[in-house]
């Protein structure tokens, strides 16, 4: 299969089950909902190393919004007690310590809910009030008054949505993953956790030549610059370099629109020579994602 | 004391020491350094519930970074086994991960020092090279060659620099912190951790009327809507909000410049009636910032 | 009538009959098409004293830009002739020349259509290609190969709808007036010409007290600053701050759909006081939007 | 000459006299400021289509402004009178219009100053009031009050001074070219007035090919895709895309310094395979800059 001359691998990429947290983060303006989104989802690119993983689904216009202001949804995503815990401690962090920002569910409708119980905060000060429908904290801060909810819902979803951007140079596959970072940004429901939306170092998990435990290391498969060094290299020939989109979604269906509106924009970038996606032969993850599949559709 | 016509309050603020790492982040433009700068800098406003402080000090030339390329120097801040485990993290996670980045130790003088040993995620296909005369580690990756650093100096700091800007409404308020973040990135070494370098909701230690152990709730005395409910509330007449600006930074000297051009910038701010600075009355800080010092300096 | 207790004055925007072109900018990635849309719409805030009004509709995905690429949809309006002197040198100067971008007709449908004739560029070594079903020129440029249109669709459309955001004072009512902006930029097929959307010195046709011919003064009827010293002015009491809106938009359902979509904004934001609009008391424009019907819609 | 292994070309850029005008735009905070200076720098990338050539230069201070604010500071560039004309009209239309924006002359030292006579714009209820040792106007208007100067130096300077940028391939090329125009808005006194700082289709006078009179038509000698269509053709082997970086500055110095500043951060993307500058072989410019030259400085 080619998409605008750029072949497309005959293969899936492999996602997993994850629990994830949607939050609307508004503000007085457009510029300090998306100040406090920023702060809130960084430092989670990849439950690796980090606390969680998260990222920015998009704008919420003021028509959507519980408080009729603008605002940015958020997805958080972990294992239940993590993400509960990471829910808490961003919002109480990053988004009631922001200027004009408030938090609200981004999933009403779901089953599961946690109560952040945030409104101690108020030290007794607090109240309750009603805000578009929602039952909400009034907490007295320096701003003024803080007015947020405080039980988020929280669905079952997938993480580890993927593809490869494999370039003739690295600028052409890095403008390659960049567009299609850039279309992802516009699918409700999904993220791109990583920095910008772009991987640079996929990994492994453990070590091939170290005898001392490490969790991950470098997929040298992968690498081009190993290309002639290690057997089975997957780099095809006349690629040099290669950016991985991951892709976290509420469903399935979200990743595959997604990953088909990422790739689609990929393919258009000039030098861009070849698309591929990481799976683990289907040993490890609850979800395919077939290429042809998801472009198809 | 007046300043452009506002009142500046006779007191001080009071500072804590934290140890600190400068990382000086790399990218093929400015763009991908910065990209991965915000995410190895956010969820990390407060070391209350964040695992450190961090933030963006400011761009650094091709010409001033170890590899020639335009760079971002981060600092990112706390106790001196978090840090380095911090430092850690966020490189592994954040900058390893983002496309064309590279982290170079920016205190290279500073006799702490600590070894993140990020080599290993090579999986010996990494090598020794030298960029610039510092030692680097070329690690091969999906995008080619990672080659950056892996020994971080750690200086002992400042942290908790502090004023308050009080306005005639919120949205006066609002501009006049603004305005003085604005003015603080452009002063070396320090930073101001909060969401876009603005701090909407202050606390204190513990609380007054739950029972059961909180860390911080809301300081009531700063909050105006309680102005008239608590005794010795701190809010002057005419003041409706207040947003304060936190800045850590390598030396005292660094943070009493950041207060300085700070404070002259939210005066200039048409409903700024005001300005402050927290302190617990010289009880548990290391360092007292008097605000006339400072701005005569 | 009022919105979020703010008081909606009952009068209405008087709007005018320009002619408009939209134009698709498109680039390798959403940053490319946008710096060549920022700069193809820049000096155009006002027919009085810039060659024309221009600004950005918003971003179009590649799945509707002909080129399959990311695009920025731009709106140029003027008098038939400036228009299509403007067209040409606008996307010739600012479109053309910029890295990656292209240029295609975003009203296909309309009649009256304008040849700009940009690939004599080629000096003959230009061809016809087909892009989307468009007829378009391939140009040998530096970059490569520009391809884009060269007949761009004009339509009779809305200049001038308006509207003021009034507030206690200037902040206020600047941030205000941000989230009208932001709110607007969200509305298909409509502009705001001015800079970041907001204007801050309205006038009045000629002068009152100097005797040479001068096309525009201040209104001084609507500045703050003299409301006691000038008859009959229309600062409402509290008012010290007035921001104005000004829309273009492809038909006059498209502007009441912005001049709604941003009062409703504005009206959510701490301090703002009062709306109302700007007519000649219908004796010198073609449009007449009541707000009260633009609101209740 | 060799700078990190990308040839660099013994040749030169020629320039040409121009006068120039400096305005530094203040406003409330670096956003209002920016704001105004992008509409006021638009539709002004060369003077063969555009009434001006303009650009931002760079961030100033507050401590560094007239009136203590944040600013902006710009360059205006063309034959002497047309350059009164469009100060007059970018400041009137661009800044006087703009939310909380002030403009103030950047060449206070020039000996040929003009007089852009804009408080008449007050109609008598202007006057003058001192700031920051200037002579400016209070000119009422809806926001507040505006005061600026009216009286602006104008000095002459260099236009034209330029480099090329030549890649593997066109996204290589582009990335290099960015590279080095993000790091040339650092150097002061400088402007590049094409999109984003970079230009994608240079042009030679006049035409080869069709008989009618056409000002300037593609340089058929520097597009890679007639590298074998014509004569004389001037991309090297390996070269498929070539960006043009052209600078406009106050003195020789200073267009020398952005040149060097810019190639030296071109040569650090992967993928830029060769610098050149382009010249009329010494016959129409004033001004000659040899690139060892500006480079061995």
């Amino acid at each position: 299969m080619e998409l605008n001359g750029v072949p497309i691998d005959d293969t899936f990429a492999e996602g997993f089950g994850t629990w994830i947290a949607r939050i609307i983060v508004t503000g007085v303006t457009e510029e300090y909902a998306y100040n406090a989104a920023v702060e809130a989802t960084g430092f989670a690119t990849s439950a690796i190393g980090c606390p969680c993983e998260a990222g920015i689904e998009g704008f919420v216009s003021g028509e959507e919004t519980p408080d009729g202001r603008p605002g940015v949804a958020i997805l958080i995503c972990g294992g239940k007690k993590k993400l509960k815990e990471q829910v808490l401690e961003r919002i109480a962090e990053c988004i009631l310590t922001a200027p004009t920002a408030a938090a609200f569910d981004g999933l009403p409708e779901a089953e599961e809910r946690h109560d952040i119980k945030m409104h101690f905060f108020g030290d007794k000060f607090e109240e309750k009030v009603e805000v578009g429908g929602r039952q909400c904290w009034k907490i007295p801060i320096m701003e003024g008054d803080y007015i947020g909810e405080e039980v988020y819902g929280m669905v079952k979803g997938v993480a580890g949505g993927n593809f490869f951007v494999m370039g003739e140079n690295q600028m052409a596959a890095l403008m390659g993953a960049q567009a299609a970072a850039d279309a992802i940004a516009t699918v409700p429901n999904t993220i791109t956790s990583f920095p910008g939306g772009i991987v640079a170092s996929g990994s492994k998990v453990g070590s091939l030549n170290y005898k001392f435990p490490i969790p991950a290391t470098t997929n040298e498969k992968y690498c081009p610059s190993l290309k002639d060094k290690v057997p089975d290299s997957k780099i095809p020939d006349g690629v040099s370099a290669v950016y991985e989109i991951v892709i976290n979604g509420l469903t399935e269906d979200d990743v595959k629109e997604a990953m088909a509106v990422g790739i689609e924009a990929a393919v258009m970038v000039p030098g861009v020579k070849f698309i591929s996606a990481g799976n683990f032969d289907g040993n490890l993850g609850t979800f395919q994602f077939n290429l042809y599949d998801v472009l198809k559709e």
